[in-house]
């Protein structure tokens, strides 16, 4: 997916609300925002919104000599998410259909995102995905997919939401590969984060070399591209996945609720839209 | 009021409204955001947010050859405000205190602003200042200030509010030079809008020389500054003169709805709140 005009000003909304994080002096944040302001006057729009956020928060590391903002916030919400989880594994045991409500648990765990919003309610949130209509429902081919699958892939979001995925990957009970960030960008789960929410008891963790919020492929490792190419079921989380993944051809489910206009209006859908979405063909392509 | 951190994605989303009022063409757009941000990214912050405002609205302007681009909306704006005009006289003339209805229809008229908003619902708001509590309320000095004063300078905000300003300028009864922008900015008011509100029926209609969306001191005019130092009674319509005047000296009451969080938390106020608030001293500067 391409950056859209409206990304425009979100991103200086982000740089604003991440420099904050790091800092308190005003002037320290003003030339934060005039960095970007430089940045994106000179950057091509022909890109995804991930690529530009990356550039956005690498100004933000340089000036203030912070690698990782959203440390402590990532953090909190890996625990918050743990605490959660016996009554979720419960939730999904007692249900009619367990991978299903594990899908629904998986979305609504990403509504941990501090990219996009900095507040959510994440009770409230669990209780209207659970019972939320899927704006796109390719259930029947996931189901279908993942019996024939051999090699899964799974790329993670943000850190919190491993959290979720760690339970629909326990549902799955097959081997994964799950896929995290090279390095810390914005609240995205990186090695450590996935390890604490415990990813590495149920998947093969491995870095997908991308510091972008998003896995940009060309950003990637050719570590990462070998396993991406001969995966033959790939799950994408959340929204910055999306945008650097919708235009690719393997055969990608995208998981996510649409939690901007943007890529509601990309997706041709209202915001607040959960999805389960398939792109791209099954069969595998070979390196 | 100098500008914040958090105008700077403002500007991009008024530039990016205003922008898309003018054309629909993509690639100009993403071309006045990149002026934008490297504008920005040189201009000091250390000025009013009308001030860097006015740089914004150039750029479109001449980027896209449309020196008006606000031009069909203030019409229209005006024709919804003369609609009303009738039923808002018959209003003030049925109430006890003709004055403060007029002041707080004044400040509802102030709702009619593209520049913090796309859209607003007159009725409503008309109805919700009419009952609503004055946050800062220095009526009975506006009142003394009224009696006292000789010379009454009235600045102008938006079209379509002119309308609410000709029927307070009328319940106040005397002699008012009525102070537009010299050239259109957003959808403020100008010599051309200000006489088809009828202004010129109630009051000397005067351009202050100004051009930016807020009266701006250095910009004005050498006539407009000699109306302003011997005024004895100043009144400031809407968060664009407020931003411009709220730290000179001479006797001004602000009369406007703070619609924007900048405004609202530089006043110390919630968004959304009324204020009649006095500045400045009751003296004439000499000139």
């Amino acid at each position: 997916m391409k950056a859209y005009l409206d990304c425009y000003p979100c991103f200086f909304i982000q740089a604003l609300k991440t420099a904050r994080l790091v800092t308190s002096e005003e002037k320290v944040i003003l030339q934060i925002l005039k960095e970007v302001s430089l940045y994106l006057s000179q950057v091509s729009f022909d890109v995804t919104p991930s690529e530009i956020g990356r550039g956005v928060y690498l100004i933000i590391s340089r000036i203030t000599g912070v690698k990782d903002p959203y440390k402590e916030v990532k953090e909190r919400c890996i625990r918050q998410a743990l605490a959660l989880y016996p009554e979720l594994k419960q939730l999904i045991t007692a249900s009619e259909d367990r991978l299903m409500t594990a899908v629904r648990l998986a979305i609504a765990g990403n509504v941990i995102d501090f990219g996009t919003s900095s507040s959510f309610d994440l009770d409230r949130d669990l209780k209207a995905v659970l019972s939320q209509d899927f704006a796109l429902d390719h259930s029947d081919d996931f189901r279908k997919a993942l019996v024939e699958a051999s090699k899964i892939l799974y790329i993670a979001d943000n850190a919190g939401e491993t959290v979720f995925d760690r339970l629909l990957i326990e549902e799955i009970g097959r081997p994964v590969v799950y896929a995290v960030r090279e390095k810390p960008i914005i609240n995205d789960a990186t090695r450590e984060d996935a390890v604490l929410s415990g990813l590495e008891k149920v998947s093969k963790v491995m870095s997908s070399g991308c510091d972008a919020p998003g896995n940009i492929l060309k950003f990637c490792s050719e570590e990462f591209f070998r396993v991406y190419r001969s995966a033959d079921l790939i799950i994408s989380k959340g929204q910055g996945n999306y945008e650097a993944l919708s235009d690719e051809k393997r055969p990608i489910f995208f998981l996510l609720k649409a939690k901007c206009p943007v890529v509601a209006r990309d997706l041709g859908l209202e915001e607040g839209s959960i999805i389960l979405l398939k792109r791209g063909r099954n069969k595998k392509v070979l390196s």
